[in-house]
């Protein structure tokens, strides 16, 4: 008998007759021997419209009573969910963050889980029932303040709760049948990873697939806990992301694991900056404090003439605003000669564990961009991960040059069946 | 400085607007130097949307689960009320019933309220900042589950929190000026009352104005909390519920209050029941436990040559089938000759303090409907209350009939206003 913890999202319970549908299927998990606990968001776009709410009252709500709204939304579905299961004759109590014991700490709108106690849940799973647990919510030790994890906090609470009661395997269902090697929408030839190791999910997730939250990936990491990202309308195996195989076990693994693709980001150029020791540290301050989240950075070598040098760097789209506010107030100051905003980029990322051992993916990389006549704006890598900043409208074709020219695509005959919208 | 216990019901914050302009009546009893607490209701018609979706799930969901969905109800409304509170420059902190330390015992759907230790309210007040209490809800000692109140449950929220408080006065907010002498909607010239006791507020209640929950009117009569039902759309001063004043102060007090009225019951006749000590006891055996709240019997006096008898009853509308067929099922055992089912009946309730020492006030009830020409099929009284019940269709001109002979209409000449619609 195993203990699997099953989270679903807010599109796999958006109506009546969804919640239904995954009520089955818990209940067909659970009757096939397993322990089952269960995460679940909230329907739909309740949280979106929960939102909206309180922007009619107010353009700032306080983040205490924000939190408090949002976390109806999985009040509202964790609810039908148990009364659905229960309807099928099996037993299922739903539980709030704080019924399960998802401890927090108190920053509002992104808190962190800090601890998790889950007795109740413990109780609930030993007189043989399925415990609910509502997805993205918390509660602080100190206060016993109500907190949200954030956009993509359910998946959080689902690892969390799957390292804490020490599960067997959390699964993360979803509209797509896993991890892909591209997004389908854009490479029909993409193919499902059938598994991939938790650094190249991080920098996937990191470089813009969406398929699972960032910091739920970490999390899994850090405790070691198996995910797969699965389908809630097939049971074909999905995508399982774990700890890297043993060597032996490797040597068939593929270099690359998948391509990355980001629309999310903005580039803003500093042009004319005095190449003084300190200047870009001066810049960089200033960005920093106007809270935007920098991913890349590219300083040009300084024309000798002139001892000026253009520093690029990017960000997400929302904070561009206010960036170019907080810089355009120090340009005296700093002594630069103008600023360039750009939203026309993408980003595209090639991904894969093996590429420590392999030399010259960056030039198999650099090559078929240039073969598919792309030009490339910005490089950065890591270990596993190479990135690229290209023309937005020509990102699709560079995803696509790249995907065949590593041999993701799916072989003549192979059949692949995508059941969603493959983000 | 007065402490005081605001409650709004849902018609009150039915939308962002309404919220918006209950918020700012807060604001203002909070710059008036007063503590405040406020209890509030799910906006508009949320719990019954809620109760919809259960029902999509299951025609009979679990009675724990139903709680947990409808209280998300309240945490909208409440948080929602909180962020519009904070933005008029009064902070605000809103608590859920379990943080509220609102005690009930674990009967789901209809709990009562065991205790109040409403230890975080207090720091709240302390700070000098309002708090917002989520009504209809409360958590088990036990268990830690959440529970709700029933119908009206906000009402009884807001006067225990009152009562463990220890506050000046609760005031209960709703769409009408006040507690009427009969409905306005009836009863054009229908008065205000300024003041009524707990035990004439308790009798109007339970006689069909629902103006006020009874079990809130019990609750604040047990601990002696002065309530003041008033409308939210006016600062015109409504309807104060409290003690009987003392004798000497009583001298001018009306004999009557108010007439109310009822179109929710129904009347079962069982017909020929053999007159035999027991065979009324074996009947209502039947009836308690089909779980019908009946209201009215009468036994007709038995004829002598038949040596048999009818014995009507009155229950709510909802308990008629379930009641009938219990009955029907022991027909041969008790032995009456058949039953009669009549919806088409209405009561008319006259009720005043002052009838104990005023005798006469029967006489001049019957022969009010005498005059207007409308049949009595049935009486019961009580020490301050004459019921009585006939046609349903003639029922809006016996209260009508009433009205007028014992006094109560507006005088020429008085201006009355009414805010809402009267119920």
């Amino acid at each position: 008998m195993a203990l699997v913890v099953q989270k679903y999202g807010g599109s796999s319970v958006a109506d009546a007759h969804s919640v239904k549908r995954v009520a089955k299927r818990i209940a067909e998990a659970k009757r096939a021997g397993n322990d089952v606990v269960v995460v679940v968001s909230a329907m739909g776009d309740t949280t979106d419209e929960l939102l909206d709410l309180a922007q009619q009252i107010t353009p700032l709500p306080p983040q205490r009573e924000l939190d408090i709204l949002l976390t109806a939304g999985e009040r509202i579905s964790m609810a039908l969910l148990a009364m659905a299961i229960t309807n099928l004759g099996v037993k299922a109590k739903s539980f709030t963050g704080q019924q399960a014991g998802v401890i927090t700490d108190a920053v509002h709108g992104r808190a962190r889980i800090v601890d998790v106690v889950p007795h109740r849940i413990r109780e609930t799973l030993e007189k043989g029932q399925v415990a609910i647990v509502a997805g993205f919510q918390g509660v602080t030790q100190q206060t016993n303040d109500v907190t949200t994890l954030g956009r993509g906090g359910s998946d959080t609470t689902a690892v969390a709760l799957a390292a804490g009661l020490g599960a067997d395997v959390c699964e993360i269902y979803t509209d797509v049948d896993g991890v892909f090697t591209a997004d389908p929408r854009i490479v029909p030839s993409a193919r499902k990873i059938d598994r991939v190791t938790y650094e190249e999910m991080l920098e996937l997730a990191a470089s813009g697939a969406k398929v699972l939250a960032l910091r739920s990936v970490e999390y899994a990491r850090r405790y070691g806990v198996p995910v797969h990202v699965r389908s809630s309308f097939s049971s074909a195996p999905g995508t399982l992301v774990a700890a890297a195989p043993q060597e032996e076990e490797a040597v068939e693994a593929p270099i690359i694991s998948g391509v990355a693709h980001d629309r999310s980001e903005s580039k803003i150029t500093v042009v004319g900056v005095p190449d003084h020791v300190g200047t870009a540290a001066g810049i960089f301050e200033v960005v920093a404090a106007s809270g935007a989240n920098i991913d890349m950075i590219v300083q040009n070598v300084s024309a000798a003439a002139t001892g000026l040098t253009d520093i690029s760097f990017t960000l997400p789209d929302g904070d561009g605003p206010a960036t170019m506010a907080a810089l355009a107030g120090v340009q005296a100051e700093i002594g630069f000669s103008s600023l360039q905003y750009d939203d026309q980029i993408g980003k595209l990322s090639l991904v894969g564990a093996g590429m420590k051992s392999h030399p010259g993916v960056s030039a198999q990389l650099f090559g078929a961009l240039r073969d598919a006549g792309i030009n490339i704006e910005m490089i950065s890598t890591s270990e596993i991960r190479i990135s690229v900043v290209t023309r937005e409208d020509s990102l699709d074709d560079a995803v696509r040059a790249v995907h065949t020219a590593f041999g993701l695509d799916v072989a003549d005959g192979e059949a692949v069946v995508y059941a969603g919208t493959g983000r």
